[in-house]
């Protein structure tokens, strides 16, 4: 699933920087330019490099498997959005963070900020009986989201990659057991990417989109959002639901169990949309008896450059970047000492058993590096797995081995290296 | 590379359209609409449904793989393009086909057409000395381009999907070295895409880039570009340079051979750049010898949205479109007939079969479509072999192969299929 790559640290790859710059817009922001993972193009605007594109694929590769595995299809639907669309749903000025604009012939567009008016308007054509449904739409792709203040690094950009699916059904009962069959998949698409334990599902606002929704939670510090969990973490509710007496009994019925506050961070969310944008573009199936049907949608959102920031901005320690292994752009970083003749020859040989092992590797041979400032760049970009080779190491045969998270040290031979990294 | 899938043909795969619309706007958008790959949005902005997405995927994969062959590393950068990295190469006002737009903040972007600013400026920072050159880094993005007239389908769009590669370099020859290399993973591209022969480098004007370009144009009568060639397919040229001096004492010095006319599109274009966008960024390293010298760029574009829409302008009959194997959806087109309840059962076991070939299949059980109906799709739809399976093949042990380009039949069994439908 990951893509196998062995390259050279080259300025390419990355170029770090030790000083942490004047204005820090956020940790994960901060550790990801340092690191040579992104670069700022504007406000709420990233280029991801090499290193951040790998960590972007990674995850957006698990994405694309459980939706596979749900029997979602993947699309990728047109961001130049019709003002048209968005009226048929009277959304054109309701929306407040559409960038609006317009072609020279005079058209007028929304730039892609969700879908549910393409999707629908795509799908309508295709949905003229019951046996045409259930229907599950997926695309990753990139959004824009006029934001008042971009915030928090990759958190909350202007532009951001977001996988979104949408689902339609004329049989409720249906829809509402594949609405919960995606949220597990959301909590396996979490665990997956190394956040196992830590994703909270958090019954939130319906925002522009319906009444209630569902979030999916990272608990984290210096997360911008602040929910309310049970005990056992059962049940978790976002702060801006806590004083809807609606949503309370939903939740609890008339008992009202002790909540404690956290802090997190929204990686997902995913809503119940009725049949307000079918509606709106008037699809209307013939069922089996020949009455025509209401078709009820639901969507969900996963923001995949968000999950990258969110990761970065959990998983770090005073040296840098600490990635989970699911998701990290290497799997091992190889750092060679000295100018010594007999190291080339020996990373090619080791190269080759990398391959064959399909263990992805960044080697840093730069010469014009001290030791230090190697170890002090692998701890910045902080792939899971470090190994050191000088003359040392090739005289005694053996392998430095260094575990990023826990320091932990070992000393390995060649032939027990794979092994050795792919079950650590 | 090709991800590998069984699904079943359902409305959310695929749901053909018999009729040609009233206004044909060109053959591939056209054929692509009615075989369910496409979904207009407005003019010149498709939607690319599950089919569709699977051939851009497969055509990406193969533009990725080349890519990371000739060591270029994959980005992602951002499309809401400051005003002022425009006003830097004095560009914001001289490029007709931008989409501007701003932000509620006063923010002016222009949308990406294309990215030498946005790249030049994301590595100005890490060219600081000789040893950080070369650098080739490549993304595979969305492009908006404000088109005075978007026209022959997916051919000309005001969105599009591109892959666009940049390369930078203080050594001149070195640049060219690779210019040339480039252009031939280009072909390899082609190859691979199953255009093998049919596609032809091009000297050509440089646009908004350059004096002169290389095109890379598809042979087809429909084409909408004009080229000569040599005799023997040497030397072809854009008609726009015919009539340049310059260009063909450039390509023949002073004796100009017999030239033919034939009609292409074009499926990319390549440009030397000089430095005239790292002098605007003042990109200025150090060499060995202490001195500052220039770096020069070349830039590659690809249109993979273009180059489907392109393979379907001239891979297709009058029963539908004719995939190349490389890149179609599936593998396989498995339609079922009649209602003979061993048949679900035999699918299952073939199903297996195929997953551990990894052959990739579209199976059509559709209960209410009669044979006619399956058969036209599978045409319509153009997937290289269409397999059928009723009571007669589960009798016989053998199931019927039909080759979708020659109309071909052969007659396996079950054990030969796999190895029959990868070699063909």
């Amino acid at each position: 699933m990951k893509s196998f790559a062995i390259h050279s640290l080259s300025s390419a790859v990355t170029k770090t920087a030790r000083a942490t710059s004047e204005t820090i817009v956020s940790r994960n922001a901060d550790l990801l330019a340092r690191a040579g993972y992104v670069s700022q193009l504007g406000a709420g605007v990233y280029t991801l490099l090499p290193l951040g594109m790998r960590v972007l694929s990674n995850i957006e590769a698990i994405v694309r498997d459980e939706m596979s595995m749900i029997g979602a299809h993947e699309c990728l639907m047109g961001t130049l959005q019709p003002r048209e669309i968005w009226e048929t749903t009277g959304r054109w000025d309701t929306v407040d963070v559409l960038y609006r604009l317009q072609s020279r012939n005079g058209s007028q567009y929304a730039l892609g900020a969700t879908a549910e008016e393409v999707i629908t308007a795509a799908v309508a054509p295709l949905i003229q009986s019951y046996r045409d449904l259930p229907m599950a739409l997926f695309q990753i792709s990139t959004k824009y989201r006029d934001e008042h203040r971009a915030r928090s690094g990759l958190l909350r950009g202007r532009e951001f990659r977001m996988k979104d699916l949408y689902t339609f059904d004329t049989d409720e009962a249906r829809l509402e057991k594949q609405y919960e069959e995606i949220c597990e998949a959301y909590m396996r698409i979490f665990a997956r990417c190394g956040l196992a334990g830590r994703v909270v599902r958090t019954f939130a606002s319906g925002g522009i989109f319906s009444q209630f929704s569902d979030e999916f939670q990272l608990l984290a510090d210096s997360g911008e959002d602040t929910i309310f969990m049970t005990e056992g973490r059962n049940v978790a509710l976002n702060k801006e639901v806590a004083g809807d007496e609606e949503a309370l009994t939903l939740l609890f019925g008339s008992t009202r169990p002790a909540l404690t506050e956290h802090r997190a961070i929204e990686v997902a969310n995913t809503f119940k949309l009725g049949s307000r944008f079918s509606d709106a573009f008037s699809i209307a199936p013939q069922d089996a008896d020949g009455t025509s049907r209401r078709v009820m949608m639901a969507c969900f959102g996963l923001g995949t450059t968000r999950l990258l920031g969110a990761v970065a901005e959990l998983y770090n320690d005073a040296q840098g970047l600490v990635w989970p292994r699911a998701i990290a752009p290497y799997d091992l970083h190889l750092v060679t000492l000295g100018d010594d003749s007999r190291i080339a020859e020996f990373v090619a040989t080791l190269s080759d058993h990398l391959r064959r092992a399909g263990i992805s590797t960044l080697i840093d041979s730069r010469s014009e590096k001290r030791a230090g400032e190697k170890f002090a760049d692998a701890d910045l970009i902080g792939i899971p797995t470090r190994a050191v080779v000088g003359t040392k190491e090739l005289e005694a045969g053996v392998i430095e081995l260094r575990d990023r998270a826990t320091g932990s040290i070992s000393r390995v031979g060649l032939e027990q290296l794979a092994t050795v990294i792919s079950t650590s």
